[in-house]
């Protein structure tokens, strides 16, 4: 039975950061405190605003803390604990890790906040108990988490940025990338082109869309073809049991599921169908992901 | 430092039957003794076959026999020793080793033909020390073994059935994939439509393209985009190091992975471009593979 920790657990988003004072083991945790503030950019500002959190959360707390976790968006290399790039925070090789295990004075787990969010979900959300799976938070962007043989893999998971044929220009610099028809963001900029209309984010488009609007159905089922190809892809290289479908557009729940299921189901030759899941912890997943990675950082020790 | 074992190893393929005596260790293996005879389908003849080969390279050693280790293609339960499916040999769910175990009395590893000869690649071929990889075979059909976190994945790596656009059906039930304009197969066949002249497989193909034959290029481009948009969709979710590219259209060299790069470096955008690699093992890759297996069981017990 591993024993019970408390740790520090803070999700470096790209327009806010979350942090959490955590207690539980590898196999689930819980937030005692919250605090969340924006993100300012640069890893500098970063490490401080980290270690400000950190310290807040530090002297609420009724035990001692054991470790932090961190994690942060874009290019991440977990074993260095470098964050290797983020074009919208402005780092290149920042050493996250080194910097905030100096400032605080705590060990510190360093990791990605896509991959962090998956391995909660698999601990303590809609994964748990597979063996492979993977979870694609879709909001401003479409990422993915690969559970591969019961592990969050370190691989990339950019399942975003696979060219699904339709051909529309993604900011990556390629064409046909899923998440420039699938993402939110994309949902709402292409029915607001179409249409002249300005709408409140995809969820306004849902709401479009489940009150007739052919516009919104037309923008709704693009994305849909997208998002079924870009599974289709992944399914034929990794057989995942299921797909755990999160961030702000898995709001819609059935809206989405339902015909994402149907396209799947027409779509699917010899590859394994995977099951459609809706994820489970919501915007926490990253910093209880980071609370976990921190957790097995010390069971490891 | 590990015992040095002696193993028999039987490699099913889809034509031929490959069998030897191996001895070694994980982190390498050498044959002593080897057998090939052609492949009988359906499931009791193959174990009725594997058998055979066993007692025979059995009586042939000079050292007892610790184990076998069995790969078969299609599709593949490696955890509980089943045979899924195999549509060219005939069998659904069929319990392999069991059944070899129960023929032979020696303790029995069963596999999958491409990452049994993947994980030899990564043993001792020309995957060795890298992390994460993908080694791809391309001779009738396009398979993938997915390196990931140093190990060889069970993912289905079905490389050769992703959708990459140019809209061709494939014997799999989808258009646009990769395996039916880049496999030595899909060269042949696609060669001999376009001109009406017979050709002695890719081979063949390979020496009119360099030879001058604009038909011959006109073909060989298109099986180098094909694959280059499948390894850069690899790229995307798994950022492999490097491509292992092996089979028999691996034996063209530079003739293929010199406009691959090419391809690859005009494609990639955001992606790690993989360094590109010729296989090391050749047709005895899935055997070296199969006693591995055999080893690394003996190894866990």
């Amino acid at each position: 039975m591993a024993r019970t920790r408390h740790v520090i657990a803070v999700d470096v988003g790209g327009t806010e950061t979350k942090a959490a004072l955590v207690t539980g083991t590898p196999t689930g945790v819980r937030p005692v405190t919250q605090r969340r503030r924006p993100t300012r950019p640069t890893g500098d500002a970063v490490v401080e605003d980290v270690t400000a959190l950190v310290d807040e959360l530090r002297a609420s707390a009724d035990h001692p803390v054991d470790a932090v976790g961190l994690v942060v968006p874009g290019i991440v290399d977990e074993a260095a604990g470098v964050g290797v790039y983020s074009a919208n925070l402005g780092w290149r090789d920042h050493p996250f890790r080194k910097e905030v295990e100096a400032a605080t004075g705590l060990p510190t787990a360093f990791g990605h906040d896509v991959r962090a969010g998956g391995l909660a979900e698999l601990r303590q959300g809609n994964a748990r108990g597979l063996a492979n799976a993977v979870i694609v938070p879709i909001g401003t962007g479409i990422a993915a988490a690969l559970v591969l043989d019961g592990r969050v893999s370190s691989a990339p998971g950019e399942v975003g940025h696979v060219d699904v044929g339709h051909g529309d220009p993604c900011g990556c610099g390629q064409t046909g990338c899923v998440e420039a028809r699938a993402s939110s963001a994309a949902i709402a900029r292409r029915y607001t082109k179409r249409t002249n209309r300005q709408v409140n984010g995809a969820a306004e488009v849902a709401r479009l869309l489940a009150s007739g609007d052919t516009d919104a159905a037309d923008v709704w089922r693009e994305a849909v073809d997208a998002l079924a190809r870009g599974i289709l892809l992944v399914a034929a290289l990794l057989g995942p049991e299921a797909v755990v479908l999160g961030g702000g557009l898995a709001l819609a729940g059935p809206l989405l599921t339902d015909p994402l299921g149907a396209r799947l189901d027409e779509l699917t030759t010899f590859q394994r169908r995977p099951e459609l899941r809706l994820a489970a912890l919501g915007d926490e997943a990253g910093c209880l992901g980071a609370a976990l990675l921190a957790i097995d950082m010390l069971e490891e020790r």
